[in-house]
């Protein structure tokens, strides 16, 4: 179980090998959102997004002779890029399972973090058979995207952060506004914001027609998305909250926000224009519901949790949203 | 003249106000360049350029009654943006000469920052003589874009935060790499870094054919750019060193170094991909120096000055330059 103690020991592990990254702010984006938005970049953390830290978490907390043989894991990215660099810089092999269909950036960018990357059909092929086997052969560890407590306590480091630097800048009564996918951000978020910022509360943010977490959360049971794809919010379309987090969100979470995919591309170039960051659709979304959602407060904290995005995604968004 | 101890002062006025930047690096970045590169990201700091902390400094260091009249600046958008804000934050009134020909973005950011901006023609129109009649009838301060020790002052503690980034990374002994228009940046940061980081040496980077410092520094005096515009780099198409910044850099600067428009364009492409920052071409064109340029070490430091760029220029970096 993820815990206060386990977030603490992760960071201890992180530290000198995962960024902390700058809590943004800009005057103009304010003014175009009508509220104040402070956005924890961790689109700057390496590889682009904040799974660079649960998957150092998790490698770095297996028993020497069990990470020596190797890890694997099943993604369509970010936690791919995340496992692969922390594989990478603890000297162990990565074999990372990712849909054919997945942005060419995240594909090239895995493999270029020195990971053996497997492609595979999400329609025809089952992930988790291939896995098994890959398991079986070879003595590697699967490493869980978001149900793992090491990786919930790797990215609930964010919201030690979060605390503190919101502190620094005397923010102590506001929501956190997190992208949310199968949980692991947000749960590990509010572990740690419990704590250490007990005025700050997480609210997860997702994609509109993928909102299995708002519904879980609304109905008090696991709820399902109706389609695996249909979203440009690729890294957050998780088909139902995790068994690990659920529990936390359920406990701790406010109510779950949604924006839509267009709200997405303009929160995108809105952070373009004014905070010079570049966020993926997925990784937007917590700011989209941010300026475009009126029920919030005058202050919000939101994620911005990844940024690797095809310049064919990101042309459209500046394309489509000019100021 | 400024000093250390100014340089110091300034950041004590600065603490709160501005961001201290993150020192970002990307494997994939390294991989691509060939050499390791560390990233001051000044395109995050307040109004998305480095000119907010001399613009800070200046007016912060300004009599109380003085400044209460007000300020102008002349800028083709930074120091116009700097100024602006930190103005406002001041509560006082702002001036600024713009060149009817500035980037859209940074005209626009500049009005919406409070400002109040009066364009000229740069071809047809004497901006000094507007700017005395201004300044003279309202009684404003004019703060200069570089030749103000306040300023430099401002622009220097980048190199304070530059040198304990550097250190907690082990890295004592590289150039560090500025964009360099009229040498504000670069001399604060040199007089800093002297003080701070004696292992760390200052080097300016120009656009090609608007490299009145390199050619300066080469010459021992000081030496014009043959044309005023012609180059994509708008923030760092100065017609000279200034009169104060260029001793500082002669003192203590290595040679300069230049990169040309489509290089800056290609340093674009990979921070977005790699480092996930929105950088303009002026503010580009210290990395694209340590990427292109063969004769550096194998561990350098760069400023990214500015991230203010129409997103027309963005995609042309994207298109023109994909991975």
């Amino acid at each position: 179980m993820t815990t206060l103690a386990l977030i603490e020991a992760a960071a201890s592990r992180l530290h000198g090998h995962a960024r902390v990254t700058p809590l943004l702010n800009a005057p103009l984006l304010d003014a175009a959102a009508g509220r104040r938005i402070f956005v924890k970049a961790e689109c700057l953390q390496l590889t682009g997004s904040f799974k660079f830290r649960g998957g150092w978490s998790a490698i770095s907390a297996l028993p020497p002779a069990t990470r020596a043989k190797g890890v694997m894991a099943y993604s369509s990215g970010n936690h791919a890029q995340g496992i692969a660099l922390a594989a990478k810089r603890h000297g162990i092999p990565a074999v990372i399972l990712m849909p054919a269909d997945a942005p060419q950036v995240k594909i090239a960018n895995t493999r270029a973090y020195g990971a053996e990357v497997i492609l595979y059909d999400r329609a025809t092929e089952d992930r988790d058979a291939i896995g098994d086997r890959l398991t079986a052969e070879r003595g590697l560890t699967l490493i869980k995207p978001f149900d793992d407590p090491h990786v919930i306590a790797g990215q609930g480091t964010t919201g030690l952060e979060i605390a503190e630097q919101a502190a620094a800048l005397g923010i102590h009564d506001a929501p956190v506004l997190a992208c949310c996918g199968g949980g692991g951000l947000s749960a590990g978020i509010a572990l740690a914001l419990e704590a250490r910022a007990p005025g700050l509360q997480v609210r997860t943010a997702e994609p509109a027609d993928f909102d299995d977490v708002a519904r879980s959360l609304a109905t008090g049971s696991i709820q399902r998305n109706a389609a695996p794809t249909g979203s440009i919010c690729d890294a957050i379309l998780t088909p139902q909250p995790g068994a690990l987090t659920f529990p936390i969100l359920q406990r701790l979470a406010g109510p779950g926000l949604t924006a839509t995919d267009d709200e997405a591309l303009c929160a995108m170039s809105l952070a373009f224009t004014h905070l010079r960051i570049v966020l993926e659709p997925g990784g937007a979304i917590a700011l989209a519901a941010a300026i475009h959602r009126d029920d919030l407060p005058d202050t919000v904290i939101v994620t911005a949790s990844g940024g690797n995005v095809d310049p064919e995604t990101f042309r459209t968004a500046l394309d489509r949203f000019p100021d």
